[in-house]
């Protein structure tokens, strides 16, 4: 019976251990679907990282099930895997989404030179049909234009997944989450509701992204010199808000760093942003226009070293410069773990003379991600029967699962996963079903894979101790060690001529000891024996313990 | 005549570049006094670095007239640089501050063997002579008991120097600031005002000590199981609110965490702290006694992955473990730069199931310095005549000044300095002067110095990158490179047969096309050309660029 009725099933590749990577398998016997394919950020404990994936193993073990690729939204955290992905499949696979995210996508895939990729417009109401899945799409607001929440149907049930979302009555654009399509589908039955967890601790209502408008009149209304406002790239709401505050004071506008240039330029291509083409300059024309006729709109809201922002404060920047009595807005929060580097850019802005702006101190920056009580609405506008919270770290599930039993959700029907489990669905029923392969793969140089933990050990190791190379030229015919080199890097100490001649000493008299018989098969044993030694030495002489890189060279 | 009359010098030597390593010299003729003597924890910036220490060589180079030491408080920023600066002074030199803080230094010094050092025990209103210059003592609130400002005096003009503080009405042991004090010295007149900046972007007043108190109650009276408290263990005015949570609740206090131990400890004997003996019991003893009896107070608030906290919420602590429905208070807020640290630890914890309180939802902690208001209040209290913003990023200097501006002082009244700038009073009058050595200092294992900034590069680079080593075996008879070997470490890649052989081709073609004359002069040379030629095959081959360690080993 099993075979003839495959439940539907549902499995968090990603997005349960953190903010991030997020990749949702949706199946029913063999049919698939992948709603979004996110990356994460690394963090300092893994160092020299570019990008952190979602292990998408399950999803090539089966892709001749994959029927489509639904992407919520446009952030990266949402989109990033794609180009990966994408390549690690055989076949064209569809992608759907809005507008707006397919041009953001359209964009990335680009530069990894992916031509040509199958992509699917939907928009609030769509339908589609994948296979014996098929998926409704209804609008939600978040700090991207074009955010979609899904409606999925199966034999075995249905399941509603928010995306991420904020419920946000006063939008810019004027598209607000689709309340009526949402009731409607809770009146078709929600078996199951996934929904974003990120500001599951936050109490109250998020406010509106209407609410920045006015601070950002004010602000740049009253400021003496230029404005420079950092803020995400993608997000145009925000965008638009700084262009229309910058209109309404008579000012032109500069746009400055690439994805900022970029996003901009797809944005207004695509009708999402509105600037009239006399209102904006390009960097290079700057210099005959007053300074309290200018808004500079740059990346660098994470005090990302390279961002414009930061070349600005730093005096790097080719085209623009920052000075004493300019106004610099930080219209955005910082990432977790991004706080020092944001507060560097404060400090380097703060020493040029000019006032700095921030959320600490003016509404110039909201979240867009809901609060505790719009999480609560939408459980309870959802009306699943079971639920399970996702797009978050431990403590933010458990939050919202907390919330979940508030608004009358048994326990026993609340799922707190770690990727890689699976809800199984049969007649609308929802059970734990068996654990899949998933974890995580680090983007490092053109290596895509499991990096080694060890290499990860070994680097943070190298940071902090640094490292010294010993070479031991030894002859197997005289079995002796005939020289003794050293190099180092990252040490605090330098070994100099007594220093070298003392722990060559030290080397040699261990290597005494040891007897060793000189041939091929006790170099590991004697390689050992000059690595402990040096190390010892080193310790007892600077109580540090750098790595050593032991190499014997027979000749 | 200015010999004769030697002018007042104020020489920051620290605090001025950020929050931490706080260090002044207040100098006239041929008498010195320092006032505090901190130290810095190291940032990302500054991979495996111990400490950072304020470059005191000024004081060092003028020890003959030094007379004493003034510690406003035993917070590791205004002490930790003592057991360095003592080691390397000639002479005793006299340290003067309040009984806790002279508590907390003999503990540290006596874990540098420092025997006997001259401790003079000052209080509120006492006054001291030091050559020329003379200090009165007045008391101030902060986050540890024991704070004091001086007032100086000299020929020259007078100084005011707040330490670090807030103005707390109702602090836990009743030592309010003393108005009085600070009103007196203030008709005696304050040339030259230096107050703490580190929340001068912060609006409104810092709620008191006491606010925190009934949070506490409330929470450790109504928590099912055990409840574990995470606060800085020198904040004992927060362990005495927690302790008498405690007691009220009927719990016993468990205390864990080598330095809540130790400062536990120090603050009990000397009467800053009461715990009734029958309420504190030993951890090894907690088993039998119920869940809802058990109140432990530990370090770990900052997220330190050794810390007693840490080691609970991992299931590595030897006697304590935390389980689901027991309760966390973080008691403290992230110093910037740990907050992904504690974000792990609260993931952890959430995991074990228990319920976790920090300020983000309840007021279970308050900063221990004063807001805007309080330091506008410092300001109009002082009535002093110049200021100078100390103890703070640019950014807190910069907004400490605009204050001072706000309540009546003249822009070129106030003073934004870098460390080892200088100030001179003449007659009451103030000037910038000449600027003196200053700077920082890495502790690194043994060595106390100027680590070169290549040495912290070439950390950042092995960390991010990792390293190859590559050793060259070069036969100077039959003029060829004998033997090539590879070790790496940190890299994503490995290097196996095909890869290696690659790799010693290309680096042979390059040295063929050196045409190198294999004699030692060359090795230099030969040396670049063997790493260029690595790091480029490399790169081709991976996209990476490891740190290539290259040895021409000459046999």
């Amino acid at each position: 019976m099993a075979k003839k009725n495959p439940p539907l099933r549902i499995i968090p590749l990603g997005g349960l251990d953190g903010i991030g990577k997020n990749m949702t398998v949706v199946e029913c016997g063999q049919d698939m679907v992948l709603i979004d394919a996110g990356l994460m950020f690394p963090d300092d404990s893994q160092p020299g990282i570019d990008l952190v994936l979602p292990d998408y193993t399950y999803v090539l073990e089966n892709e001749d099930k994959l029927r489509g690729i639904i992407v919520t939204h446009g952030h990266e955290d949402h989109t990033g895997a794609l180009p990966y992905l994408l390549q690690d499949l055989n076949n064209k696979v569809p992608i759907f989404s809005s507008k707006l995210t397919l041009g953001f996508i359209e964009g990335k895939l680009a530069e990894f030179r992916i031509r040509s990729p199958k992509f699917r417009e939907v928009k609030s109401g769509s339908h589609i049909n994948l296979g014996c899945i098929s998926v409704d799409f209804f609008s939600m607001t978040h700090s991207i234009p074009g955010a979609l929440g899904v409606y999925i149907k199966s034999p075995q049930g249905t399941v509603m997944h928010t995306g991420d979302f904020k419920l946000d009555q006063t939008p810019i654009d004027g598209v607000t989450p689709d309340y009526a399509a949402i009731s409607r589908f809770a009146k078709q039955g929600v078996d199951l509701l996934l929904s974003d967890s990120t500001n599951a601790t936050v109490p109250g209502f998020t406010k509106s992204e209407a609410e920045v408008g006015p601070t950002l009149n004010e602000v740049i209304k009253n400021a003496p010199g230029r404005v420079f406002v950092a803020s995400f790239s993608s997000h145009i709401h925000r965008l638009q808000q700084i262009c229309n505050a910058a209109k309404a004071s008579g000012r032109k506008i500069v746009v400055t760093g690439r994805s900022m240039l970029t996003n901009t330029r797809v944005a207004r291509e695509l009708g999402y942003l509105t600037i009239d083409e006399s209102d904006i300059i390009d960097a290079y024309d700057v210099n005959g226009i007053p300074d309290d006729q200018i808004v500079v709109m740059c990346t660098g809201s994470q005090g990302e070293p390279l961002s414009a922002l930061s070349r600005m404060a730093n005096g790097e920047h080719k085209t623009l410069s920052i000075h004493s009595g300019d106004t610099v807005i930080i219209s955005a929060t910082p990432v977790p773990g991004n706080e020092k580097a944001v507060q560097q850019v404060i400090n380097s802005l703060a020493k040029l003379g000019c006032t700095v702006v921030d959320k600490s101190t003016k509404l110039v920056h909201v979240s867009g991600h809901g609060s505790q009580e719009e999480l609560k609405l939408m459980l309870t506008m959802a009306k699943p029967t079971y639920f399970m919270p996702v797009h978050g770290e431990a403590v933010h599930l458990r939050a919202h699962a907390k919330l979940a039993r508030k608004v009358g959700i048994p326990e026993d029907h609340i799922f707190v996963l770690d990727n890689g489990d699976t809800l199984e669905v049969r007649g609308g029923v929802v059970k734990v079903g068996p654990t899949v392969e998933s974890g995580i793969v680090y983007v490092d140089g053109l290596r895509i894979g499991d990096t080694d933990p060890i290499v990860l050990r070994d680097r943070q190791k190298l940071a902090n101790d640094g490292m010294v190379t010993v070479v031991a030229v030894v002859s197997m015919k005289k079995k002796r060690i005939d020289a003794i080199d050293f190099s180092t890097r990252g040490v605090s100490f330098s070994i100099d001529e007594e220093f070298g001649a003392d722990a060559e000493d030290a080397i040699r008299k261990a290597v005494d000891k040891g007897s060793f018989d000189f041939t091929s098969s006790s170099t590991g044993a004697l390689r050992k024996v000059v690595r402990d030694a040096l190390s010892n030495f080193i310790w007892n002489r600077t109580r540090t313990r750098p790595m050593i890189i032991p190499v014997v060279m027979e000749v």
